[in-house]
C-alpha cells in the first residue's frame, strides 16, 4: 500500500531491565517514535490543529531480544487505511542484520479534539499516508 | 482456568502524555506489574533461580483513555496454559466503575536462564499459576 | 516546617535496568509521586484551576541500590516555602528499614497557567503547605 | 577540562506530560544518553568488563521547557576528575538556538562490579575521559 520508512537511534542504558535486555514495553514507545518520523516525513504535522489520533489497540511479537548499546531500527509500513482509522506495521531490527527481533502493529483513529469522536480522515492527509503523490 | 487477581494503583503524573491522558506504553507496564503481584500471591518468585520468563508477545485494545489521579485497577488472570508458555488476560478499569477502560494480553514462556532456551514449566509452578489447591 | 508524609509501594520490575537494580531516573519520579500524594493528603487539588507547579530545581544523592521486588517508602517534608515556590526535601528508605538509600529534593515554582510567570502561592494551599490548622 | 562533546535527537511524544512539556524525569535519562555517547566517542566502552558506574548524584536546574517535537541538544563535559569518581556537566539547549534550557550535573563512581567498591579510575580510562592524547 505504501513506501515503507525507516527510524532507528542507539538503545539507551534506560531502557533495559534487570534481565540484561530492552523491557518490552520501550518496543512500543519506538514503534510510536517511528509512526511520528513516518507522518513528519510526510508532510504530517502531528498535535497541532482539530484533529488527534488515540490509539485503539498495539500488539507485538518478541522474537530475539534488543541490547544496550545496539542500533534499533525500525521499519513502518501503512498496513490498513480505513476511512477513520489507520494501522500501522513494523518490523524491529538491530544494527547491519536483516534479522527480525520483532514484529508489531498500531491502530490510531482520527478523532476530533474537541468531542473526542472518530472523523472521517481528511482527503489531504489520507493522499500522503497512501503515498500517493497525484 | 483460574481465579482472578487485582492489582491497583494511583495513576501517577509522569505516566500522562500531552494528549492529557495516560500514554498507551503504560498499560503494559501494569499489565506486567499485575502479573508479578499476581505471581507473587501464589507463592511464585520471580527473577531468582533458574528460569525466567521472558516475553512472546502482548497486545491491548483501548477502549477509553486513563487520567492522572484516578485509582487504576488491572484484573489479571490466567488465560492459557501451555506446557512451556502461560498467557495472561488483563482488563483495567478506573476507580469504583466496572466499565473496561482497556483488555490486554501478554504471552511468557519459561527459559533456562543459562540456555535461553524454552523448557517445560515445572509442576510446582503450573499447580501454582492454575490455582490447583489438591 | 511541617510533618512529614510517607508514600510507598512495591518496586516494578520496568523500574530496573541491566545492572540489576532500579534506575536512578525513577527516583525523581517516585520523589514526584510522593509529593502529589502530599498534596492529596492536605487537600490541594493538582492540575485543575489557574495554577501549576513547573519544577525549578531537582536533585538526589544516591547511597544504597533500590531493587526489584522491594518496597520503597518515601517520606516527603516541605523543606522551604518562599513567596512564589516550594522545596520538598525527600528521605528514601526500603522495606522496613531505617536505613536512608537515597535523599533528594525539588523545588517548584507556582505559575498562572495563562501567563506561565510565578505568582504569590495562594494563602490558602500556603496554609496547608505549612500545615497550619488555626 | 576537556573538550565538550554534543548528543541530540527528537523530543517524542511518550516524553511529554499533561502539562504539555517534557517531563522533567527525563531531562536525566537525556544526561546519561549524552555521557554514554561521550564515553563511546573517548573509546571507552560501557558494561563490559570489571568495572561499573553507579551514580552518587544528580541534579539539574530548569529554566525553560522542552516541547514534543523540538531537537534536543545536549552538551557533556567533565567538570571535574577525582581518583575514584568523575563528575559530568550538562547544558540543555533546543534547536539551532543557543538558549539554555536547562543544566546538570552526574556524579558517577568507578566500582569493581565483584565487589560493588569504589576503586581508583584506571589510568588509561583517566586519559581518555581528560582527552590527553599525549
Amino acid at each position: 500500500m505504501s513506501e515503507s520508512f525507516e527510524w532507528s537511534r542507539a538503545v539507551e542504558f534506560y531502557e533495559t531491565d534487570l534481565a540484561g535486555i530492552v523491557h518490552f514495553s520501550n518496543f512500543y514507545r519506538w514503534m510510536e517514535a517511528a509512526e511520528h518520523a513516518f507522518l513528519r516525513s510526510r508532510g504530517i504535522v502531528l498535535h497541532q490543529g482539530p484533529l488527534g489520533w488515540p490509539r485503539v489497540s498495539a500488539g507485538a511479537d518478541f522474537k530475539k531480544p534488543v541490547k544496550f548499546g545496539e542500533l534499533v531500527r525500525v521499519v513502518v509500513s501503512v498496513g490498513e487505511l480505513r476511512t477513520r482509522s489507520v494501522r500501522y506495521d513494523f518490523e524491529i531490527r538491530v544494527g547491519g542484520s536483516d534479522e527480525v527481533h520483532a514484529t508489531g502493529s498500531l491502530t490510531a483513529v482520527c478523532v476530533d479534539l474537541k468531542t473526542m469522536k472518530a472523523v472521517e480522515i481528511p482527503g489531504e492527509i489520507r493522499a500522503k499516508l497512501s503515498g500517493d503523490h497525484g
